[in-house]
């Protein structure tokens, strides 16, 4: 069933949703989801409404065209996306193939509903992998000692392939402050540890460290910031004394792949809303 | 802050988003929470708004009669709730004390918010605890032979305190399907198992005998089925081959605490609808 | 590192961890990991014990025989294996991609420690899958009006290939009773809900029905009563009225992956003992 | 049932398990519980027995006296602990009553196996539940300006009780070092975030600042560092934005409660071993 989705936020007043639930109900839009959240700190306000697409006189231009008044009037910062219209998601990996693998098995299966138009990796190793599944295996190379040009040709496939979206399914290399800023809560990677804790390098090595019970994974937007951008989802599982830190990184593993492709979802139906450094996730 | 709760389920149709926020705009009703679900299965629409009593011209009653007829011409089955109105809960126990005691200190440090206007126990074993907490303890023995009587007797207490919501904290008795009715839906019970596994007696020894890796409770509205009303909370604990009954039994009170508070919880704060058996929770 | 795991499950009494251990003492073994546990219910006791195979003067036929006569002495049922052999492992499939997809990709990935003769499918939609990563994809379709041919198929295939274990991931067939006796607890399965509620077909229209609040997945051994053999893992997953049924199918489909290849893994390792139906899972 | 619980902690070597269960047979010792962990990072190895009493021919001094000698041959850091001599704890509250009413409902119903000599408070606020117990509440203010008086008088109540043990139960002052090296291993502090993250003061406050999906407590030993000591356990519970900090305040007390009790039980019941600033927790 196709939808249109309309995502708002706007500092909080009376008569926000009445406005919003009249427009609707004037073109007799069918609402098959609504979520609303009032920030109580900010003073801010939050919605998604998932319209039937059938259901509206119109198409997804003529909707924004009819929106925009409201929005400018109640100084909303918002979107209309059409769930006929797949993003296109470019996935980057290194070496590690779980969290990769994951994501391709359920965009196959139908599961993941968007568009891969390729896979960047900076090593060969996943290429096969990549390929079985029809989708084009991109190789960048970085040189560490001139990232500068591999970040280039990055930039160059995500501009060439008109992306929407980027994802680091363990890509392992921090992209340049400039990418960064122009994919602003479009970059989502997943760190292998419950941010805030072990920020950077070998998490679970810190983890095993200081004798933590459970380790954790994080999905959330990259800011120019290491480790730092609003975190979309998180989870953890248990461990113990008696699991090695090979052991972690394995028990681990899982939890990457299920708080990735979680957090991707949320982001491809458009249920997560940044502000300050935080996501309202309508999940 | 006190807030009215308008809680309405009725047939979907599109417009009942709109025409509600518009009634609750015209009186410049401010909105501090508001849930929707549409279920897809039943064709029914079920929503729940918290809307703060300072920012509407009238009180509850007014409220009630302005929006009788929008109720009207949608169908719905609806109530409006003051939060300022706290319910009259009676708690009834037996000999064990974890789900009382826990709900007690829950009311007594405020986290509870309802009134308990007595205990009413099978059994004198838990007198001192409640009546600590300034509580009336009322002992009503069931005779095995004659549970009529004790039963009478409930009813009579039931009505007596005027109590809106009845809750079994492990009271091990099965209630008169009459007062079942006559309390349907304001009837909440825990049971100690992941429902509807292991129904009825001893649910720790058969998921003993049975092997499972998980145990469990459940918090749900009693109907005159045994163990079969509408389920409004569960979680589960793992257990292991190394857990004797007795470690199931010790392992399983915490569940069991955590599950019936929750449940009351979401129930006060009238964010549990009832349909065809089961619960919408706008938790 | 190689180990040779020492298994045992014998009545309990007094010298039992004295007489293994100095046997193993006695040889120079050096233990890696050792379990035990006490059954007080049943009086058994179930010891695992995995030695490294270099720190003992013989191999793996010698290790049997010297522990023969210890065995004998308290009636041990006991196995000793060894980590360098990987068993044989035959995936049985249907339709569904999810539980064999994520088998396969952990073989590949080397986590899972087994050879995969072939994978068993009574449809050919997997068979690319399969192929891909170099394993014979073996289609034996089965007949509803004639299943007994398939099953000989199956049957014949098991025998061919030398096969230690049959995994059953969502193959959705119900196996004869005479393969089910002749690999007793041999063959694993994974079952999409919480055993015991909901056995037999479609376990999440039976959920959704009945309005449970968390679904789950059960792995277990594979008897000729349907759904009720040992239990060897379990997980379950929170869903609410907002979930439909497709829902549930998708979330569910993560844990079912999960749990099986958890149950699986603890299959290969011999970390699973089987008394009374019930196990031991010295994971 | 009264058992002795012999615990261990040496350099790993072939030949420990061995010399230690045929002490143990030697005396016809009834081992009901057994646990073992080779710790390959450090070289170490840690082991718990539990030994029924009776089966013992000796008392607690006669069975430390015999096993001295094995114990100087592996340089064993080593205790051995009567069950029947019940641990004398300490319990060290302010204002906030749900960790300290937990406790207290778990020691009352027979569940936490201690004697509570007495409750130190730094308020009145508690001392009505506390005495309702039949406990001593002695109320030691903490004079912001001079705390050495207020924990000379702790540290004088501490060894006139003889104290075992103490527990900070939301204690919510920072003790000073003397006591904690005199008491090190033995006072047991819950912090109200998932350590490493959120060290310090208002870690809901910092939680919710950072936009985090989890919020957890840990249970850990009090060292001279802040929130530093060796984690006995941890646990999590799921958060979203319709979280305020008070929300998460309430949700965390479960889960400090939770955390808390259980690190207490391992404790009482000699399951806890430190080396390294880390735990092992033979649960």
């Amino acid at each position: 069933m196709r939808t249109f989705r309309l995502v708002i936020a706007c500092p909080d007043r009376v008569g926000i949703v009445a406005r919003v639930s009249n427009f609707l109900t004037a073109y007799n839009g069918w609402i098959t989801e609504a979520n609303h959240h009032s920030d109580n700190q900010s003073g801010w306000f939050f919605m998604r409404h998932e319209i039937r697409a059938d259901s509206l006189p119109f198409g997804l231009e003529a909707l924004r065209q009819a929106f925009a008044p409201i929005a400018e009037e109640f100084s909303m910062i918002w979107r209309v996306t059409d769930s006929a219209r797949r993003q296109r998601v470019i996935l980057m990996a290194s070496r590690e193939s779980h969290c990769l693998s994951d994501l391709l098995h359920r965009w196959h299966s139908g599961e993941l509903d968007c568009e891969i138009p390729c896979v960047i990796a900076n090593h060969e190793d996943l290429r096969s992998m990549v390929e079985w599944h029809g989708i084009p295996y991109v190789h960048v190379p970085v040189d560490p000692a001139d990232k500068q040009k591999a970040f280039a040709e990055v930039t160059r496939l995500v501009h060439e392939h008109e992306a929407d979206t980027l994802v680091l399914a363990r890509y392992m290399q921090i992209l340049p402050p400039v990418l960064c800023q122009d994919f602003a809560h479009r970059i989502i990677n997943i760190h292998h540890s419950f941010l805030p804790s072990f920020v950077g390098a070998r998490p679970y090595h810190q983890a095993s460290l200081r004798g933590v019970k459970l380790i954790g994974a994080t999905c959330h937007y990259v800011t120019e910031e290491l480790d730092a951008g609003p975190i979309i989802e998180q989870d953890v599982v248990r461990v113990s004394h008696r699991d090695s830190i090979d052991d972690m990184v394995r028990l681990g593993r899982d939890v990457e792949k299920m708080v990735l492709s979680r957090g991707l979802r949320y982001h491809l139906e458009d249920r997560v809303l940044v502000h300050d450094n935080k996501t309202v996730v309508f999940a």
